[in-house]
Order: structure tokens, then sequence, then C-alpha cells
């Protein structure tokens, strides 16, 4: 489940934050011993350079208009190497507060010629998935990516960047930032699909005549994975509307259809959410159903017995009274006589029963 | 159910596009062996050409604004293929890349004079329908349709052609256009009406005091097909409001009406959606009500039967006791007195359940 | 009940559209064998003129912007018929397709000085009330109304021009369009009055310690007639604020404030419609509480005299044993004894139960 | 229960108007014998003069532009009467016919200088309330006010302006149309801590072990007198923000911030509404999981009792038998036998049962 | 429980106000004792000075636009003072009433150059919190800020602001009064933190066996709770946006991003309490399983033990009977054959529960 992991987040930053001034940069993540490593790949059409760890001179030096430089910072816990990155390139106080706290709400935002674009990244894991968040800054002929964990979720794009595989080489900045998104977007539908499979399985499971005992500790857990997908779709949406309408006008025109694109899958996401969530609700009917259909048959069951034995072992007991004067007993035929009586008042008890259609 | 075919899908389309830079056409739908093939229509009030899978040449050639040329192809599992035609009548990467993923969302977008519809059909087969994803593409004078699969869904617009049937030779593309998704939309309303009349059936049978069985598998099994149904015309009839607030204006005014026309059916569509899903909620209700009610009934003649005997049992068991002292057991008229007293306590039980109303 | 009729009209209504080219007029609505009949009233302040089943060509003569015409088609099912209307007072194809549809939206649309209003007359019918789609189309000087069976739902507002009541002969066609309008209303307001009276006495019962065995089957009867009303009324709602907002200008100044009369009553309506289905909801819950209460009261019952007389009949049944050496059978005192015994444990049994709160 | 009042009069209402040409004044409320009266307050800064009853030529002088007059109607059931002030004051004959109806709805409505307020008062009485209509016209110096029953829910505002309390003497004619909407916003908020009051206590039963067995009833009760005050404040908001948005321009800008202040507290009662329907759904909840919980721990005594004794029942049965040849009885510690072998039952029952945690 | 307070305060105001003239001040909170005591501090980027209940002539003297004034009194229940110091800073007489009214709705109102904020301030006490309504004014070069009760929620202000941490002593009074909201916003979200926490412990107890009998108990509280958080964050929110979207313009432009970080924390509130709820709302589902699963199995204990020894029970009952002619009895095999008999029963009983799975 990736619920405990988010709530322990949350609660670790909202803590520790409580009356500083807002814009002093706190890191409020995990600690980590591994220093936070920078990852250059600055191109044009036909050029491309690549350098690991450079001096913040070199980086500055390489942001010109005419190249596209992506600076990727693995690792966010060194506050004094972020603060010095965020200086370089002029981030706005809030932003760098927000990409230290690893629970701020995903976002787009822009000021002068920068743009902020604040994501999730879900990466599947198994049957489950890691939240990680990722802060992209662009700005005239430069993204910097700032990643919380290292991880190899943008490897694609490094590959289709060094063997020139699509339009990216050809493109300016804003369409490098599409490409790192996009990889983030399709990471969500991956992970929603993940779900899907999980609630199929439920779904067929919820059917048998008996389900599993864990049913709705899934549910409940899949419910919770699936609000965790909508908060890291939904708020992105929204973001992303704003980009598509050309707020901010730092997205070129013909790179807009490709942030439409964007749109329409996250479009989907939520109608992917929704479509999950309202199954989940079916299945806790299904199961509530079935579980009280059980309950009648087990009921009919106890009570057809019982209904039928009950006056029979009445009529039992009645002859096995000690009273000296009781007729019956010393007929001959007395014995006979109670069982064929038994036998009628079972047999009409049966028909009735059957009538009634409850065997 | 369609449910099942729809899920895999979606997998197939996520998985293998994951890492791809957006724009590159894969075909992530089902592998089919035969070619795709091309039916072109070129056709003006007054004359009318029909070709089999002519060159792309004869095609470029057709394609004049002073005649209408529907380019009808069958299957898009050949990527190249389609490439060459997509390039032929410069469609947008993104659009082809969007008409080979059979999950793409339901949308209609425009880039310069060029529309791109794409819609989902859904055809009626026995009590379930099947869906396909169909890409319009209009240009001046021409409509590219994209059928995921060989069908005869567009048979009676060719007849209205070539038989001058209705107004369809004397007016352009885009009321070609309107005509090909009139009929998509017309196949929802013949499946919604399936879905009502089989939601009609299963009303009729949760009042029965018996329900079937499989109530709620059927209940689940209408709903999903409803969100079939729903997310086929949900974001269509956004799509086709914004054609009829007149975006993109590539749509002649005196065709506005028509399109219009499309909208009023999918708000009908969405309204039958939307009261289909109560009734279905309705059903469900219904049968815990009818389920809790048998319970009740049963467990009411249970009570009856249980509470009138038990204590009748325990007086003749009092009476078969061994003691040596129990002087009633002696007295001539003890059995008669004992039948007199289990008289009045079963006549005084029953007087009591039936003025509670119990049976 | 009101939904079989529904739902067997929008079936007709489907099946035999499809493929068709729209603008193509079929009436898809019940057969009938009486011809269509027409009548006039042409009026203006001082002079009124009535005739039935007048040529078109005096039709059309009578229609000129200084009298207000108001011409009455009973009946639809004659397509050739309607069709020289349609021609004489240049309908839009697309208009005609939907007067002779019985299952069409509510709507109204303009195009040049034409205004098309479509509409449901709810008329009450009993307890029930029958549905029938009305047509109005308005022009400079006339009012056309298309009804689908013969009926008399707007006598009152012939008599109200015969009689000159109120300020209708001094007014204009947009004055006569709202008086027809009104009427159609003012009978959703008295069916909505039918159901809310059967929601009340179902609220009453539903409170009865035993309800009605049908409660169910009313509750999902009723919601389904609010259904009818509210699919009636919804559509409605919006066109009605479309014309008060000015769109299309057809209406004079002077006559919005009638209109807007209008959407306050249909404001009203879906208040009450909303708060029709909520009150159903809680009969629901409220039958269902009183289910499981009247289980807990029937198991309540069972439960203490089972736990009663169960262990009672255990210890006559132990002192019924034939052991030879019970030493208890031969005390004189043994009987007496175990008649204590069983007081002991009835009496503490009950004492719990009492405490307990169950009887 | 204000209900059966609510509903009995929009019967009356519907009934009686269906068919009447609308802006024909009718009075469809309850009949009265008394006559209205008339109470007129004309006053400026400095002057003051009062008149009961005054001629209609007396209330024309009084209005100018120079003092404010405030001329309050009690009793709208002489049509007559009304039709004379409504013509003296040019008010809109739709206008007349809303305020004879005594359910029309709340609005704000305005043409030429004139502005029309229909609201509704609810007068607490006891731990119900009554519902009553009033109209208010503002004019320039002027504001008529018609009330539907005699009633002094405005004493307080004569009060404020004989004693020159405030600053109502120093403003003009829409402050004082602020007070009297003001003292009616002030009466909602009164209703809603009453039923507050009573949902608190209706809480706190229903965590009780036994609730009241009528909680359901004061539910639907509480939901409907709820539903009254939605119905009553619902549409006012829209009204009051149409003017705190300054539409129709009639309210001097010094005084709307005292209609925000209104909107203000009619938000605030929309939450509170909102809130109080939440409540009630989580009392429902809670009464249904205690009754379900209740019925739990009765069918678990039950099982107890019986699953421990009908084994140790069957045993004795056994032994009560009367073959000829059952050697267990003739031995001497047959009898101690089957004691012990019961006990060993009865107490592996009770530690299964324990061990499950039934007891 | 925080709802018991709340609900004794609304009740106190409401009551009260009833017919007093708007505008009026009336203290509606609790009563206090102690003198309502005044703190300034008054700063520029190079001086700063401090008093405790400077003479009013003293603050009107520091309010100048070149110095930021920050004035906070402590205590409103002294309505003369609170005149007093409105009167010398000219606050609207509705801000006055609303701050004196500790039940007002959260709101932020400009008008001249005056800005009014009502805020609610949630203090975590315990695993509860405590509610008080603050109220913030703004104008050039002043912020005075009025505290219901004597708390020191704003001491990490003064701290910065006296040892010149971050910006805030470089910044103008806007600068100030986000400072103030911003620690108050940090506020809600250690409160959130809280109850997510609760709500954890409560969702990990309803998937035990046996949830802890106050289970709905705690779910009420905590809904509550959550209703408490969302009222004050609700209002906060649209107020909190309306001054981000520049409406006022009484907030510097380069202080914006700021609000609009505020605003993103309000954002993420209301997303926590939405989630809250429904993972009460699934608490509430899985508890309700939960003990519909536990009477399932109550009842399939009871139905085996009942439904395998009833027949048992009446065949030994059988054989118990005193007839002289029962040849059964007297043979020597008799009763070994009786004993096979019952175990076939019994075996062929128990083997049709194991089929079914009930046990």
């Amino acid at each position: 489940m990736a619920r405990p992991r988010r709530t322990r987040r949350k609660k670790a930053a909202g803590v520790s934050k409580r009356g500083l001034p807002p814009g002093v940069p706190v890191y409020t993540g995990e600690a980590r011993d591994t220093p936070v490593s920078v990852h250059m790949l600055d191109y044009t059409g036909d050029a491309l350079t690549e350098a690991s760890d450079p001096t913040l001179e070199r980086l500055a030096a390489c942001v010109r208009p005419d190249t596209v430089t992506w600076i990727d910072l693995d690792g966010v816990h060194q506050v004094d190497r972020i603060q010095e990155v965020a200086a370089t390139f002029t981030l706005h106080p809030l932003w760098v507060e927000d990409l230290l706290n690893p629970s701020s709400r995903p976002k787009a935002e822009w000021l002068d010629d920068r743009l902020f674009v604040l994501i999730r990244v879900l990466s599947p894991k198994g049957e489950d998935f890691e939240v990680e968040q990722i802060a992209l800054v662009m700005g005239p002929g430069f993204v910097l990516s700032f990643q919380e964990r290292p991880g190899d979720v943008w490897e694609p794009v490094r590959t289709r960047i060094r063997e020139r595989l699509g339009r990216i080489r050809d493109r300016g900045a804003d369409y490098l930032l599409h490409a790192l998104m996009d990889v983030v977007v399709d990471g969500y539908l991956a992970v929603l699909q993940g779900i899907e499979t999980r609630v199929d399985t439920l779904e067929d499971s919820a059917l048998q005549p008996r389900a599993a005992s864990d049913l709705l500790e899934q549910v409940t857990a899949l419910k919770s994975d699936l609000a965790v997908v909508r908060s890291a779709v939904w708020p992105l949406r929204e973001a992303v509307s704003a980009l598509v309408a050309g707020e901010g006008s730092l997205v070129e025109a013909r790179t807009v259809p490709y942030f439409r694109d964007i749109a329409d899958h996250l479009a989907m996401l939520v109608d992917g959410v929704d479509s999950g969530r309202e199954r989940l609700l079916t299945i806790v009917d299904l199961h509530l159903a079935q579980t009280s259909h059980q309950l009648n048959e087990v009921m009919r069951v106890l009570t057809v017995v019982s209904t039928v034995f009950i006056p029979l072992s009445f009529i039992v007991g009645l002859y096995g009274m000690n009273f000296d004067h009781m007729p019956e007993l010393h007929y001959n035929w007395g014995y006979p006589a109670v069982l064929g009586l038994m036998a009628v008042v079972a047999g009409s008890m049966l028909a009735f029963f059957r009538r009634n259609g409850w065997f």
C-alpha cells in the first residue's frame, strides 16, 4: 500500500515548518547520505555535450538561447547546494521551498520568463507503486529538473536526445519540458492499468459464492491507491490546461498541441480514476448482497430443519410422558398411528416450504 | 459483456507506448493479416466516381475544392500505409498517433484547415455490442475516414450518395462529415435502447418474489455497458459543442444546425445513460429490500413455530421425568389436564403473534 | 405507470430512423386513422376569424404582420400534410423531423425570424398522467402548433381569445406563444402536485408498523414518474432561459417578463422534483429501518423464549433418563426441588433479559 | 411539523390557477375575515408621520423623493384592495399575481425604478415554526410591504424608526428595505438554531444503547424542516447576490455593504442547512449500525445458549430411550459418567465461544 | 469534541442579535474579566519600537506610510474600547459588528484603502483543538489584529520581526498581513494532520475482527471535527483567491505570490478534508460489512449445531416413547442400530454443510 508512506511524509513536512517564515528553504523529506549529483545535457540539432557534476560556472555558461540545456539534479536533501543552483538561475524563494517539501501540491506557475512545474512521479513497483515529487523549471534555453530520489525515469528521454530519435533535438526547451512531463504522465497510465487489473480480479472474486475474506481490505487499499493517483493528476490537469490556454506564453505555439496531448491523457486518467472508484463501490455492494444472500440461505436451512422437527419432537415427547392413564399407549396400533401422524405433519410442512420456494 | 475486451485493449495500448516519443506512430490494436483497403468516392451534384485501392497520386489528384472526395480506409494496422496517407494529406503527427491507438479519448481538434474527429462506434451484436474507434479528417473538399475493422457501418451513406438521396450530393465535405457522424450517433441510440430493454426486464424480475440469482451480476454488466456508452458519448459531446459554437470555423453556417442536431442526440444519450444508472441503483435497492423482506418472513415462520412448540416440549418433557413422587402422574385427569394446558399455552402464543401481525 | 408507454415510443423512434438521412421526415409515433385536422384563429384587437381545415392558400393569406394567426394542427401522423404546411411556412427540415419524432428532446431554437419550441405535455389522468409532444413555431404574425393527439389542452386559451379575456388580444404572436406554453407548464405543476400527494400518502404509510407490501414498487413508480417530469422540465428550462436572455431576439421586450414568469415556474418544478426524489429516498430508508427493526423484534422474542426454555428442557430431559442409579429420582423432595431449580433458572434469565431491555 | 401546511398551500395555489391568463390577480391562500389593514410611516431625519389605514390619495401624496415612506399592508386576501394599491404604485401585473399566491418562489426583480422582493418569513413557534410569504416593493422614496398574516415581525424596525436608533432615519428607502430583509434573515438564523438544537438532542440519543423508537420519524421531520429553510434561503441568496452585484442599480453604493452582509448571513445559512443534513444522515447511519449491533448481540446470546444446550439435550434424550438392552443404563457409574461427559461438552463449547470473543 | 462549544457559541450569537439594527456593535462571545490588552510593534528595516497598551493618540501617531505598525488587541469583549480603536482607524461599522460576533463567516472585504480579513484560528489542544476568531485590518502602513482570547499564536512572527529573520522587516504591511495569515493556515495543517492520525488509527481498528465499540461515535466526532476545519477553510479560500486575483488591489504585486502560496495550502487543506471524509465513509462501510460478516458466522454455527442435533433429538425422543407395542425396543441390536442411524444422519448433514463451505 502507498498510504502509510504518504501519511508519514505529510506529517514530517507539516510539523517542522510551523511558524517558520515562508520562503525559508528547509528540506522536510527523508534524510539521505549520498551527495546531490548533477547531470547536464547541452544540445542543438547538431551538437551534444554531456557533463556530470559540472561547476556552477560551467552551468551558467552553457545556458544560452541558442542551445537547449537540461540540468538534472538527483536529490534535493542538500539545501545549500539547491540554494546555489536556485540563485544561479534566479528561482523565486517560494519555488525553492516548494521543491524542498516533498508533499507540495502539483502545480504550474510562471514569473517573468521562468516556468515552474511541480509534478508527482508514480513508479510501478510490483503490485504497488512509489510516489516521488519532481520539480521542473524552464527558462530561455534551459530546463532544470529536481528529482527527490535517484532513478532512471528519464533514461528514455536521454536516449532520444543522444540518438536523435523523434524531433526533440530540433525543438526548444519547451519541447524538452513536454517530453519530461509526458514520460511521467505515461507512468500514471501504467499505474492506473495496474490498479484496473487488480479491480478486475476483485470484481471476479466478488461474484464468487465465497469472496476472499480480505475483500474489503483490498477495496480500501485500492480506493486509497486511486486517491493517490487522483491527487497527482487532478491539480496537474488544471495546471496543464492553463499552459494550453496560453497563459504565461512561455510555450511556443507549435509545442502547444503536445501539451494538449498531455491534457488529453490527464482527462483520460481522471475518467479512469472515477470509473475505478465506481467499480469499487459496485464491488462493495455486490459483496454486501452476497453476504446477505448467504445469510438468507443459511437461515432458510435452519428454518426448514427446525420447523419440520420441532413439532415432531413435541409429539414423541408427548408419548414419552409417564402418566398412568394414557390410553393411546396401550393400543396395538398406537405406535404406527403416531409414526403416520408425524409423516403427515412433516410432509405438509415440507409441501408448504416447497410451495414458498424455500428449497 | 463488452468489458473484458475493452480492458484488454487499454492494457495493450498503454504498456507498449511507455517511454516512446509522442508523435511516433505505433499501432497498438489487435494484429490483422488482411491488407488495409482503401475506397474512394468522388462526387459533385452531377458526377460520381468510385475507386477501390487507388494510388496515392490518384487520391491527391481527386482532392479539389469543387468536388467532395470521401476516402475510406479499412484497417489501421499497417503503419507504413497510414503514414503515407497522412503525409499526403498533411495530418499532424499527434493525430496519426491517436488514430493508431485504439483507446484514445473521443475528441474534435482543428489545425489550419484540417478538422480531426475521433469517435467510437458501438455496433449492436446480439444483446451485447462491439466497440470500434474511427477517425475522421476533414479538409477542403475531402473527408478521410479511418476504420479499425472492416464493417459496413457507412453503407447507408454510400447508398445515399450513389442514389442521390437526401441533400448529401448538393453539399460540401462538412455535410458529409456530419452524415458519417450522424450514423454513428444513431448507433449509440440503438445500443442504449438495447440496454434499456434489458434494464426493463431486470426491473420487472427484481419485483418478483424470487429474483434471478444472477441479478447483481446482470446489474454489474449493465452498469459497465452504460459506462462504455458514457465514455463514448461524454467527450464527443464537448467536441461537438465546440464545433457548433463555431470554433475552428471549418463548418459552413448552413451545416451548423445539422451538427446541433447531433449535439441534441448526444444530450439525449447522456440523459438516457444517467437515467439508466439511476434505475440500476433502484433495482439494487429493490433487490436488497426484497432479500431482507424474505429474511424477515423466514425468521417469522421459524419464530412462530419455535416459540409455540418450545414451551410445549418443555411441558411434555416435564411429565416424562422419572421421579418416584410426581403426584400429577397418577391422577386419572392428569393427561387430559396437561393436554388442555398445552392447548391454552399454544393458543395464547398464537393469539399474541396474530395480534402483532406475524402471520 | 407512464413508464411502459414511454419506453415503447423511444424504441419505435430509434429503430426505424437508423441509417436514414437526417432531415428526411418520417413519422415514428403511433399509427392513427383519423385525418390531421387544422384549426385556424386569426385575430386583432378588434376582429376575430375562425376556420376549420382551411386550404393552404387561405392559411398563407391570413398570415400578415398586422394580425395574429394561430394555426393548430391536430395530429402529425400524415407526413405529406405536415410537409405541405412546413413548406408553406418555410420550416427547417430538421424541425419537421423533430416534430414527427415523438421522443425528441424539448428545446427552443431559432433561425432567421422563426422560433421553434418543442415541449412535452403532461396531462393528469387519474393517479397517472399521459405524455404528449407538442411543437410550436412562431413567425412574424403567426403561431403554428402541432399536437400529436387530439385534445383540449388549449381550450382555455381559445376561450380567452374569443371572449377577449386578459390582454391576449392586444398583444402579438410572442404573447400567444407564451400563453400556450404557460398552460403546458401549469399542467406540470398539477402533475407534480399529484405526485406529491402520492408521496405524502406513502410517507405516512412507511411510518406505520407494517408498511404496504408494494411500498417499494410504488416508490419505483413514483421515481419513474418524477423522472418523466424532470425530463420534460429540465431541457425546457435551459431553452426558456435562452429566450429570456434575449437570444434570438424574436420576443418583444414587454413580453420577456412573462417568459421569465414561466422560467420561475420551471425553477419551482425542478426544486419540487428534487425534493420529491429526496423524500422518496427517505421513504426507502425509513422502510429499510422499519424492516430491520421488525427483524430485531422478532429475533428478540425468539431468543427470549428459546433461551428460557432450552435449559429447562435440558433439566427435565436429565431426569427423564433411565439410569438405574439416579439417587435424586427417589427422594420425596426431588420433584419440587427440580421445579424450584427451574423457576430460579427461568427467573434469572428473564431478569438478565429485562436488565438488557429486551422486553 | 411545517410540512403538512406547506403541502396544502401549494395544492390550493396550483389547482385554482390552471388555465387562467397569467397576470390575472387571484388570491390563492387561506380565506380570512378581517379586512386588510394599512399602516404608513413617513419620515425624514427630522420628521415622522404615522397613519393607520390612510386613503390612497394620502398615500400617493406622501411618496416624495425627499422623505422615506413605508406602507405596510397586513393581509393580501382582499384582491380589490391590493389591486388599487398596485395601480397607485404602478406594480407589474405579474408581481401582483406573485404576491397573491402564497407559494411563489422567493426572488428579486426590477423594472424601471421599481424593485420587487419576494421573501419567506419563518417565525419560530415552540419547537416548530410558521411559514409566511412577504412581498416588498421599493421605489423612489417609498417601500411597500405586503404581509400575508398579521404579525409583529417588523416591530423592532418600527421602534428603531420612531426612536431614531441606528442610522435608519438618516438613510433612504434602500436602507429601509435592507432593514426589513435583515430582520427576516435573522429569523432564519433563529429557526436554524432551533433545528440544530433538536439535531444535537437526536445525535446524543442515537448513540444511546436504545434509541427512541420514533428517531427516524424525527429525522424525517427535521429533514423536511431543513428543506423548508433551504427553499426559503436558496433562491433568496441568488436574488441578493444580484442586488449586491449592482444589477438594477436601484441600491445606493453606500447601502451595498449592508446587502452584502445579508448575503453573508444567507451563505452561513446555506452552510448550516447543508451541515444539518449531513448530520442527520450520520444519525441514520448510527441508528442502523446500532440496530444491527443489537441484532448481533441478541443472536450471539441465542447461539451460545442454543449450541451449548442442544447437544446436552440430545445426550439426556439418548439415555431416556426405552431399549431393553442399553448396558450403560445399568452401570453404577453411568449417571455420573454422563454428567461428566456433558460438563466436558459444555465446557469445550464455552471455551470455543470465548476464544472467538462471543461473550 | 469541538462540536458542543461551537454550537453553544452560535446560539448565543444568534439569539441576542435578533431585531437589533445591523452595524450596532454588541459582543456576543463569552464574558471575560480581564481588560483588553493592546500591543504595538512599529518597525522599518532599521528601527523597531514596541509598546504595551499605548494611548490612542500614540497609536494614531505611529501609523505612517513609511513605517509598518502592527497593533495587536488581545480580547474583543470590551465594546467601548474596540469602538474607540475602530473610530481611530475608520473601520466600517459592519466590520466591527463582525469581529465582535465570534461566529461570523470567514471572509476578506475591502473598502477604500482598508482590507478586512476574518479568519478562524484552530489551535491543537491534545487530541482535540480550539476554535477562535481573529480579525485583521490592513491599511496604509498598519495592520490591526483583534484576537478573541489571549494566546501566543503570533509569537513566532514577533520573533521574526524583532530578530530580523526572513524578509518581513524589508516589506510593507501587506507582507505582515500575509505572515499573520500564514501562521494561522499552518495551524490548520497541524490540526488536519492530527485528525488524519486519528483516522489512520480508526481505519486499522475497523479492520480488526472486533472493532472498538465506540467506533461509530469516534467517526461522528471526526466528521464533526473535519466539518469545523472545512467551515474555517472553505470561505477563506474564496476570500484569498479574490486577493490573489488582484481584486481590491491593496496587495503589492511582489507580495501576491505569497498569498498564492496560502491559496495553495488552502487548496491542499480542502483536498485533505475531502479525502478524510471519504475515508471515514469507508470506515463505516467496513464496520458494517464486518458486523454483517460476524452475524453470518454466528448464524452459521447456530445452524450447523441445530440442524445436526435436532433430527438426532427427534430420534432419541422417538424411542423414549412409552407405547406398549414398539417392537424395535426389544431387539438386542435395536440400541446399536439406532446409534448407527444417528451417526449416518449426523455424518451426511456435516458432509452437506462442508460441501456448502459452511465450516
